[in-house]
């Protein structure tokens, strides 16, 4: 458990609450993922979250949650049901539980027109009925879809309507409801966070090397996390200004930094590809990976990279074995001898990408993701990573477990740190 | 948005409501994917979920949950707080949220007790608070970790509370939970659902097509999701057994293939690649792919699918213009004429690599994913997607929008779906 939150040195703090609308949350097929998303939001923002809770598609238990909710918070968001649908029923039922009708808002209206005539579509009398809002409230912009923000001030009190798709609601949350937040609530003490995030070492080696800050007590705290082969530690500093939390998230940072070195890769939204890309844009090197196994992850993840085109020369999907022996120049007598799973063909691949291309830095990777093709010789999830550059190679065996799609990530992300650790 | 939960024919049914604790999930460091594990499971077992909330590591509001959640709900299931800290507070503020001092109960003792035997470590003083469970509740098994769930039942009314880490709350719920619940609350009608699944059509498109049956009545009902450019169809169908159940979903299934035939590309768990995967296998047919600015997503996507290196050849990501020209046959005269980024460049590399690899199906996409790279006449998110088969080639030209990865997904979904259409 988390220590932040604990305490009473902040209790003057504003108060939160989100409210996730959607029969879909109710019956488990769909995540919330917004609601953590606008929790760590709010707590960057320095707003105090309480509370969370979903109701289904049904305007008395809606109407029941915001009464509850402007009870006992000073700020409401609500996420979805704000869509084309009849069954879309945010906007009235927010509506009636404020005594505010709904009215045609001329801007949303040019909002939702200016989105269907930048994609060249035809609006509906679903889409230009999404332009009603309830009086004196305003429309935020969404960029990426039909559906306007709302946000509706009472007294003291705010409630801020978003739609549910996360890619549309995470855009609009940055530009258009942060900084009204900030505006609105004045200075608030702010939680700072800095994340740290490593790869290469188990979760409980990290988890050894820095127990005691794990333990540290509020207003900085450290939190672990492991995730997808990754290994994060989070600092949190709560304090009255940026400069002071920052302060004292410099001198844990610098014992974190001290203890866990190289396994550090970034911090923040920084991602391992983005990482490689940078140090590879550093030492003007470029890059080209064959993949067998990964099938085209590992070129996928490098490509992700605004500017990858740079480093990024070619990648190659040489999933049959012919494919290897006539495009990377794998050679027949390794894969007859070692099989198309082996140090050796990943190497050739390795090295054969990088001669074709005349690449800096080759990538080979060759494994059997599973579930079908495993022996007891040849286990499902044992994987091959080589890396070919001037002055030698080196290749890596692993053995990974889980789903197709995991070996093929845990894959990609042991390829791209030894990319990493090796240039 | 869904419809079901609404009218009140099942008002009688049994409701329950689901209180998530942990301040981890309020200051959004964790997504909360118990909630829709346990809502999914509920939903099978003919259980009405209404209302899911969280709340942090706060005795106060967590008392305050509860009262309301025993005052509409007829069974509440914690999730969280059971740990062996102090920060743990859920069995105490059960306890005297029902009147039920904590007392130590020796099967829980004996259950965490061997728990520490089989790993041979030592139990610690907080491992055995953790046996102290609410005056009349009884404890549930815990295979995997040291805190025991708990059942308390006042008058008609149940709770349950299970640990947070969902390796250990999901083996509980099936175990101990889910035929606790079918005993308790009898024999309740069951929730079966089928999913379809549309490509290559807008949600507003597909919702005016259905649109009579998104308002069918309860007990069954559909439901509508757009998702990463597809958009589902959701049957739900509530019934005492589950062959009436499919009964009801078979006529409606029925109706919505009629209309909308060509785009449903599968069911349930179906995923595009699986649907491409698996007419490439009944057609015999191979497929070579030469994708530029999806960077290798949709090799990796095709061969996501167990089987695929049947049908999948080769994958080529032709970042740079001579690996165009060099290796998958695209002219110097058309990268100059057109423009890397342009309908002739996308056909070329679709025969390009359809020719060198000799296969049937060659794939060549070609775009500008952005951020940066866009032209008043090329925008980012242009983005040609070609096809070449034996007779022919197809090409479209697409505008997407939204972030590097997000154009990368799109045209990604727009290259199976042309696939799937076109053999």
């Amino acid at each position: 458990m988390l220590q932040a939150g604990r305490g009473s040195w902040y209790n003057t703090r504003m108060k939160a609450e989100i409210i996730s609308i959607g029969t879909e949350l109710l019956l488990g097929h769909v995540v919330n993922t917004n609601a953590a998303y606008l929790a760590g939001k709010l707590a960057c923002l320095g707003v105090d979250l309480y509370h969370q809770s979903t109701v289904g598609d049904n305007p008395r238990r809606l109407s029941e949650s915001i009464r509850t909710a402007l009870g006992r918070s000073d700020l409401v968001i609500l996420t979805g049901g704000l869509g084309p649908t009849v069954d879309d029923i945010t906007a009235a039922t927010v509506a009636k539980a404020t005594g505010r009708p709904l009215v045609l808002n001329h801007s949303a209206l040019n909002g939702i027109r200016s989105f269907f005539k930048s994609r060249k579509m035809r609006i509906s009398a679903g889409n230009e009925r999404q332009a009603y809002i309830p009086q004196l409230a305003r429309p935020i912009r969404n960029r990426l879809g039909t559906a306007p923000g709302i946000i509706i001030e009472i007294r003291d009190k705010s409630i801020i309507c978003l739609p549910g798709p996360p890619r549309e609601l995470c855009p609009m949350f940055e530009e258009g409801v942060a900084p009204y937040i900030a505006k609105r609530f004045g200075r608030l003490d702010l939680l700072v966070t800095r994340t740290i995030k490593t790869v290469g070492m188990p979760e409980a080696g990290v988890n050894r090397a820095v127990r005691d800050l794990l333990e540290l007590p509020p207003p900085t705290t450290v939190g672990i996390y492991a995730k997808l082969r990754e290994v994060h530690l989070v600092i949190m500093a709560k304090a009255a200004t940026r400069k002071l939390a920052l302060r004292s998230i410099a001198g844990i940072e610098k014992k974190i930094r001290r203890r866990l070195g190289g396994i550090i890769f970034g911090y923040d939204d920084d991602t391992l590809e983005g990482a490689v890309g940078a140090i590879l844009i550093k030492k003007k090197m470029t890059i080209a990976v064959a993949e067998s196994c990964t099938g085209g992850l590992i070129s996928s993840r490098l490509t992700d990279v605004s500017g990858s085109s740079k480093y990024f020369i070619r990648g190659a999907v040489p999933y049959s074995n012919d494919v290897k022996v006539k495009y990377v120049g794998v050679s027949r007598d390794s894969l007859k001898k070692y099989g198309a799973v082996s140090r050796q063909v990943a190497l050739e691949l390795a090295r054969g990408i990088r001669t074709v291309m005349d690449v800096d830095i080759g990538l080979g990777v060759t494994g059997i993701a599973g579930p079908d093709g495993g022996t007891a010789k040849k286990p499902v999830g044992l994987v091959y990573v080589a890396l070919a550059k001037e002055g030698g190679s080196v290749v890596k065996e692993f053995r990974f477990s889980g789903s197709r799609q995991d070996v093929k990530w845990h894959s990609s992300q042991a390829a791209l740190d030894m990319i990493r650790r090796n240039i």
